[in-house]
């Protein structure tokens, strides 16, 4: 393992340990890094694995891999009862999307949260142009100590929701739309230039950020 | 007057009459053009007549002038009764802005409208930050049948708007903001991506504009 | 279904029905939403369902679907003698495209109407470049309440159209172009800045948004 | 006062008093709302009241101001003992900033924490150029529970710092900088696009919206 | 003079003259090199020269300066007969703009060509809001060879001036307009992505380099 | 033929005739285009005709267009003699580029040349990094009376030949590049911004507008 | 070869030999120039050769380029105990990447200085989210007069590296990364911004570029 | 000083003295600054030192500093001899720029390599406008081991220069220009985008991070 090496003291460290991000590696070095987290045991997640790079893996990895198409992540090590819904829920946080289109990286934040060990539950499709459904959830969701919230297009939901509650909102801006609002940069945008105050946003579509950044809250304040 | 075209027939022509577009003009085309409409005795409206271009201009043509310091829109030859208040209330549009910042740009909407003349009321500072302000008064805003709504920052106004109300919907991006939303193209993208069908935008920081089209639609199905 | 909520009354809170917006929808969630509507007996709009998402479709919901690939629409549980041209002509609204190349964000607006009862015509290919073209036609265009306008490239359409008629225009800037203007912004931004009043835009390729604000004006005025 | 409408339950609903953003407001607006807050008795924040604004407010409304010019801040209604350093220390929330230059903004965060009670200390010019100047404040750094960091130019320091510590940050990019990094972009995009994952931003310059996501954060877990 | 080289066969070699660009250029070294102009007795064009260098200019180099403060523009060594409208009428060339607002540029075009002995007119205020104010004129308009069109704003008259001419145009986008078309981007990507074949862009504001390029054109041809 | 209005007195109005431009236009849409010409005969030029496009075109219209597939044009009812090399020389025209890979625009302009009936050479590779390239040849070039230069990258070539030359540069910034300069951006604003006065831009790729800039002025001065 | 023009001294004037950027050439160009080279024995080195491009090409050219796919170099003529390791150490220059995914451009720049003669080493992997990577190696990247480093995201490795070391640092900014970071511009203008002085900075993915301005930097000064 | 924490040991660690950006510095920082140099006997140098600033220092601290008003440089407890010409020429580096009104930035990096004792000689206006400038001047330059080359608008010179000499250049990209190539962008992505080989880039107008990198690559090599 020349060129990679692993920053086996980031949990301690920092509160979140260090996931791999697949994107650009090539086959050789994504199948490699598998290889040597899968011999010293370390518990691992990946993001951004395409299904592509997935595809392309020697089978005896993927068998070792839960590997979600929708969201793109995978864990090595990890027992899966904690990814398939048996995790206690947890009162700290839940995520919202404005629509159902949100949900690919809604499940990336969820999945994060779940490899720490936190069940997130996901209120979805609560966007604005219907208020109605997301006063119908608000009680329920005032509940939660942090809102990770996710849209795209204009993103309004991350306006009214921090209008609404007291808990901080973490914005993760998604690339739907599209003219103007395609890529994400209007979604963005619009969550840092927030008439209301207490939004913090991260980079687009980047629902794994999203939740470390609950998870050093919840560290820290636990 | 070599330099300028008076489009004497455009109010027949397209419903709206020419308005003089006072910027990068200089101080002598200013002059001239605001005497060959004195002389004629046409009825004008000048936007973006800045206070510099205004202090400039000789004593007799600015006692002529009825021109407003804020919205910097100026009217010539057009009775004062008009714009002082006196006007029969329109219930076909009324003007919505997001915050107290947004009052000069609504205030050349209204007065273009005053122009044409109709008495459009001000809702202000019915921004989404706080939810129950703009409640309280969709009740009223219900009333009219086109809305001229005026939003900086991350414009969530327009789309939650939108979502709760029967009447088309003329945004108008303001340049309120600071940051990813100096300028105003924030509030613009934001507009024009809305999850909200139905509405329609103008450039940052033009009423004029909105209410031109607002008088267009009047002008159709009357 | 979990991800998905049904806005049932928009029809009567805002004058137009929800529709369903099928990008960046997984193939799951787009099945369950459609089967979901066909056992409310909704009767449902659904815009860029792309040529692959509908190909992926169980055939028994294909079956159901009213799909035209030329503008990524479909319909449900619409009775088909509207979408094929025997609806009554109606008088409030036309689309005017500067070339052909703009056609199939012109019929997603056309469909549009057509869902809610609307049959509009469409005047293709009067570009600028050939005034004649859009003079020859421009009594017959007169004669519309509104105008949709779809232009791509510089869409200098937008300006000449709306100094030539008392109709509103509800512009739709178009992506077609190379180099600066691929994409639809200059399209869009020619609009925005247009120096003829009274033209109100859409995002890029927005068809949909178009109709619906026609739909809109209409509603409040008839 | 028809122009503003004052959002008295913000505190309770949000956790955040509402306070005034005093940009683009007329001078008779601003001097209007003031008016209004000092009558009723009500503790404001101002932000953004450029030194122009100040200098044309009523000696009388100016004396009941605790303005501070470097960061443009101002207070009405409040006990000065808050802002001039006796507040008790906050062990919940440090400020960091990576260079003098960044001061202004460091101290609109700090006064804004100092309005609804919190001390929080400013650990300045700890930029990467020398690295040693972080490490020799790191220990200290690290008592805090969230860190409120500031830097322009390219911002490398967020990402430096979340390597290194347990604690969430909300970093405030700032506009320090020329060429590519004027006016703040490079900064918030390094912000947002940090290879340290936990890392949460608001807009460019807004020391205030850091301070009150931190306030919320601090709301919902103690 | 150390800090300037004098391109003296510039004239010989591509056909026009060098000339002066005075931005950014300190006083001192402004002086020096209209000083050694002057001494060497050089026929000179200097543009961009702010009234503010203007002003701090010594008053003996003042004195021999045809300074035109409108256009930015002076010159050095020229009869004055050229500049003062006596120059005998050229039929290579018109310059036609949109509106009044462009004046400013038009002029910088048309001393420029009279610097090299063209006397072109200005046809102003011919944009596309009111069509019959280009359709009066367009006769006159075919019977120049070239043409240098200006406008802002959207610019749709480049495209509708092309399409009606056999002339080649030479199209200044200018920075007239504001929100989406301040700054002149929106003109020139407008004149770039013409749906009109056959027109050609200099930077936005540029007369002097469209002026050039007619000279260019009828120096090769003539 | 409801969707498209053949231009017909286009060459005679503006001295060239109508192309069809098929980028966005469906299959059908040009199927119907190219018959109807084919019926009429017609002499027409296509653009942008895609290798996708043109296979899937009915093989009894491929017959009759004379295809290039590294320009992406065709030609119908055009004596075949024009476009493969026996037309006679122009002196009037040449193109010169900066690199092999600009070859493929620079094809664009020589076809839509040969369509008109001007045969212009090519000049190819002979980019500013290795300026004896340039050198060796530039006495050549300098007996054509028009230039039309292609440059990708920083289109250094533009500033450098109109340094050279008496005649006019026609610049045709292309998309060659990377990082910066994918897409043609830093190109175009090199020749808009070039030092050099009397170079006139036209948009990225543009091979077939820089032609018809030159056919135009070719025309107006023979 | 009409098309290409071998610069063949240029190794001799600027110290680096031309090479073969192969991106949008056509086929037949690339072999005829790959042919060209071949019979005249000329030692080059082609980049940005994808693998397609190289599918293609004829089996006997194939045998001739040692391809490498990863970096998307060949080399022709060149042998091949230079590109297998087997080249000794060089003392000037070392390259340090910030994560696995850059080594696809590291790899560029080490085969065109292999290309050159020298030997240069990669530091993988040393990103600042886990500063101790960087510093368990810093020791030994001091001794290196030159250092080549990569990174994407927001590359805040440049500006602590440059803090910690006396040698030049040429910057590549990577397009490794999605969201705002997508495509390499927050990378580059990182570099650009950074508060460490004396960073060096070439366009994003280039490898070559960064290697190339090495070896004139070690030319100059052995 | 709180605010500030002096990097005594940058000069040994890095080869280059940390310096003081001034801008975005309050007065009463900077003030206290310098008075902590000046106290400590720091040999320092300050950039960006608006005229402004000094105007507002106290007359005490001013007498201290020997400042350049054309570059913002000031230098305090250095020897004037060094900076008044009569240092020892430097056969290292020498500084070429454009056109005269790039020489505030040029001489920020002469300054600043005279404040580490290399005097460096400027060749000034020898854009490729008229090519003969820089050719008359090339032996010369070539005698530099390094070259410092700035330019504006479209930068050309960076390439032409490029692909004449063996020296690596650092270009140096300026904010001369207007329309596009306002704020230097067009020339920044000109540098970065060069078709030659071998160039490096700094920040915009960024003179003395040019002079940084050559003192850094000079300390490497002597």
């Amino acid at each position: 393992m020349d060129n990679f090496i692993w920053d086996k003291d980031r949990q301690s460290r920092t509160g979140v340990a260090e996931a791999i991000f697949c994107s650009h590696k090539s086959d050789q070095d994504l199948q490699a890094i598998i290889g040597f987290n899968l011999e010293q045991g370390n518990r691992v997640l990946l993001t951004r694995l395409s299904e592509q790079q997935w595809l392309l893996l020697p089978s005896e990895l993927q068998d070792q891999l839960d590997y979600d198409k929708s969201s793109l992540t995978a864990m090595l090590n990890v027992e899966l009862t904690i990814t398939d819904g048996s995790l206690a829920p947890c009162e700290h946080v839940c995520i919202v999307t404005a629509g159902t289109s949100d949900l690919a990286i809604a499940k990336e934040a969820q999945r994060t949260l779940a490899f720490s060990g936190y069940q997130a539950p996901i209120f979805s499709d609560v966007g604005v142009a219907g208020l109605w459904r997301l006063m119908d959830k608000i009680d329920t969701i005032r509940q939660y100590k942090i809102i990770i919230a996710l849209a795209g297009m204009e993103a309004a939901l991350f306006s009214v929701l921090a209008g609404l509650v007291r808990a901080p909102i973490i914005a993760v801006p998604t690339s739907v739309g599209y003219g103007v609002s395609a890529g994400g940069k209007t979604a963005l945008d619009s969550a840092l230039a927030s008439c209301s105050p207490g939004i913090m946003t991260v980079n687009i579509d980047n629902g794994f950020g999203a939740a470390n950044a609950a998870i050093k809250i919840i560290n820290q304040f636990s």
